[in-house]
């Protein structure tokens, strides 16, 4: 694929790039997980806190389908991906908007050599919204330029979303591990429903806060090539007096590249590189130290035959999870995956999952929800989302979701 | 796919495992045809006729798409089938249920080694309700038991549909199966715009009775390998004065297998079974007899080359529907076909398609109110169809539709 | 496929079948591009525009959803194409139409030698209207045939819409193309809210005319295998005082064919055929003459092995837009094009895009207009969307679309 016009645009610095993706302090696009900055990202949250409480109602569900009924989208999946792509499509529907795919490129008119960004104008033609995956890691961001540049000639444009281009950038997988950690250290505060339960866990855990800053958070298995962690440690380094450990095999590919290395450490972030999850920090296992922990599958698909021959002699029972494991850690530590998970090497094994601190499969509901909000935001429907919130309950959404 | 964790459950004799699908005299899942007791037959059919009446006027149709709009369904299809997919299909739609579905497992996240369950949980995460074919034969039963251990557990939960799960059970078929017949002898006393039929056939079959009781059915063709007859004849043994008629060629696989034979005699069905259409019963021939003929396609897919070599020599011309044949048969006895037909083996050639005797595409057409019946009936929508239906025509269903 | 019961049928002249594909006026099936008269295309163009405005708000196009929101439609697409497919699904939402789709004939029942017809009439079982593709080319008007004979025998029957058949006929993608030049060659009078251009342009152009009478046009490129030529020139032929320049490779597959040419002649249709953009009629340039330009791809994919030699030979320069031809057009000539464009050839390079004459991807959008229109014809919702119109802007569309 040729994207050698937007070349001069590519190689700018990110800064002058998530610029032109805002508009009057609006995503107009969303194409990188820095675009999160954390005003964004607490008011992701909050506009998927109502959006998940208007939707436990047939009621509110209704409503909400209301929102955004006038919009078409076209969720546009080169690259296989049925959990993303269902995601978004349940986040569409959650909204009203009508969804469009192709997933399959051999039916495309790709076999009649139109090129990739005739393909995406198509789409802008006849839809309101193009949600895409790519395995061309700057595709998605030249088609923002391509939609940014037909505005600029009073030609019909639509909104770009990012659904993981190559291997490089998932921005909506860091915002809903944003989402679902938040959740979590709320301890239940957040809803009118149920009692926060931090000062029960004060007794245990002294300095407990609110919050995502002043945690330890640790990824552990491929953090080479999962861009997962690329992206949510990145939105996490926004975050007050934040500790990260790393525990990954000991081979270049599946650590800590350097270039995430140097931006944590910009950050101010106290950054620990370790090779089991049984290793300590100043004598105390990390396990009991965390604030939470995000596991990930070994990415074996992306093997070459050399890869594979020299990781056969790697110990991979380092980086899985046992139930004694998991007995170690907090008791409100939140485990994340972004799934799926490997069944073979059970990285997490399935007699975890009713361990109250397993938060996997929440974690792709919770995904649902802050696409939705995601969407919302994009497509200009927030004011009336707080509309409809205050019909329907009587009181704002500020008003009775947080304290 | 390992499923040895539910081998216990799956061991149980099939009383102990439908109790576990049903909750407060509602279906929670549905996995078997036997859970189709004739009480719950009664109320899916009439619960059919409602819908299929408020369908007809535009005003009607809005309204049913009302009834459960806030849900979202996956049809999961992991083994090809268009009609019953798309069958299921209509159904949502026409209850306003809002559509996803993964057809091809190869774009899923199963090539990631991703386990089946995991797949199942992912789309109760993002979903209302999972209609369900699968070529594992019990995967369908297994992922109730997983839903059901969940809701155990207070974790989301949500219905599971059998579409179709091996060469076992394809439940739902049984359905619309028993819905065709049973529309057929009610001979239209159903409806208040058409009066019953059954006066004027009493003058020439004088001992005929309304619905399915005191009836001759015949199944023809591939009866060993057909799902549908399995299904079918197991729903139909629970009437009385039943006679079944299995006309199949002289080779094993092709024939009523020996645990379904044994099933029917237990249920005090009278069996016959035969190696022609032309076959006659104390010396009548049957055609003449029977009340309902079900035709079936040879499964010739499935062959073995050695079945397929000991095929040849079988004169399959005895399996097949004529002009002649169906001259003999009474005025009002449906013909019924799963569908597909064998266009090529012919066993119901086009010219029958005029006849009036022939149901096979009102059969499919049923298929679809049969089965948004049973959704409506699983998602608890059944007490506002009633009251829509009053709202509507100003009388209950039960003053309108039956005597 | 075994046509032969519709042979009588097929051979029969163009008038007599059309003939039987109307009812009251008012189109039951569209097959062919002839049954677009002068009459209905100005009623489809109007209709369509009354769409687009009322898509502009959010208002109208939720009240444009309420017009067929209680249609079900199959698209069957067996021939792979994303734009068409794309265009009718984007139709349909507009109109509130649920979409269906079969698009990969290997999923079907095809597999286990289901008749296609069979699965025709299956698709009329569920569905309400039937939008298809087939590489065969005389399927669609068979299976408008099987709709009307089951109508004649008071059974389930729906409209079948013609996708493009094979090679010979794309009715829809006619529609849109006379919608895009009618639109053009309103010069903005028909919308209140913009002036006609059409007096300034008069002052350079002496002789110009609102719509499509009185007007040259030319077709460059592939004009014998490209379907949307041979249907676009059949309806423009009908216009008075018309021109038709005809620019084509020197080679007989690529130019028109006599068949079509003999239609033109017939119809007192003024034909050049030339063999390169930069021919001169009467000493002036073509480019200068022309009122507007349809341009398409060369459709390698068709070549056999001794074609694509042939074509070595062949200057295709000839065939492609540049700078300085676009600059020899007149201000108002409308370049189309179908789509996909060659990315390689590059018939029409990027560079042209930003023309204002460039109408290609603004004819994509109006082909969902367009087609949003014909179902709604078909459908027989015109005079409800009438009404809407009237109750949303207080006037009727006839008092505020045109002077």
């Amino acid at each position: 694929m040729d994207l050698s016009e937007f070349q001069w645009q590519l190689d700018r610095p990110i800064r002058m790039k998530t610029a032109e993706f805002e508009r009057e302090g609006r995503l107009k696009h969303c194409i990188f997980a820095s675009q999160f900055d954390r005003p964004l990202l607490q008011k992701t949250c909050f506009i998927a806190d109502m959006i998940r409480v208007l939707s436990r109602t047939r009621e509110g569900s209704n409503k909400l389908r209301e929102l955004l009924s006038h919009k078409r989208a076209m969720l546009y999946f080169a690259q296989p991906s049925t959990r993303t792509f269902l995601s978004f499509m349940a986040a569409c529907q959650i909204l009203g908007i009508t969804c469009n795919e192709v997933r399959d490129p051999s039916l495309s008119s790709e076999v009649k050599k139109e090129s990739p960004l005739d393909s995406i104008r198509m789409f802008s033609s006849y839809f309101d919204l193009i949600i895409m995956r790519s395995n061309i890691t700057q595709f998605a961001e030249c088609c923002a330029y391509l939609m940014n540049d037909l505005a600029q000639n009073s030609m019909r444009s639509v909104p770009i979303v990012n659904g993981g281009a190559g291997s490089n950038e998932h921005p909506t997988q860091a915002l809903l591990d944003v989402y679902t950690i938040d959740r979590t250290f709320q301890f239940g505060q957040k809803e009118a429903s149920s009692k926060s339960r931090i000062m029960d866990l004060r007794r245990k855990y002294s300095n407990l806060t609110h919050g995502l800053d002043n945690k330890i958070y640790a990824f552990c298995g491929d953090l080479g090539r999962g861009r997962t962690v690329r992206s949510l440690a990145t939105v996490l380094s926004q975050y007050q007096n934040t500790t990260m450990v790393f525990v990954a095999p000991p081979d270049e590919t599946l650590q800590l590249d350097s270039e995430l290395r140097d931006h944590l450490i910009s950050k101010n972030v106290q950054i620990y590189e370790l090779d089991s999850l049984d290793a300590a920090i100043n004598g105390v296992p990390i396990l009991k130290q965390i604030d939470c922990l995000y596991m990930t599958r070994i990415q074996k698909e992306h093997d070459t035959p050399e890869m594979a021959a020299s990781y056969q002699s790697l110990d991979l029972s380092h980086f899985k999870l046992t139930r004694d494991r998991v007995e170690q850690m907090k008791d409100y530590a939140p485990i994340l995956h972004p799934f799926p998970r490997d069944s073979e090497e059970a990285e997490i094994p399935t007699e975890i999952d009713k361990d109250p601190r397993a938060m996997y499969f929440r974690q792709a509901r919770n995904g649902m929800w802050a696409r939705a909000a995601l969407l919302l935001h994009i497509c200009d429907g927030v004011d009336q989302l707080h509309t409809l919130y205050k019909e329907f309950y009587g009181v704002t959404a500020e008003e009775s979701l947080v304290i």
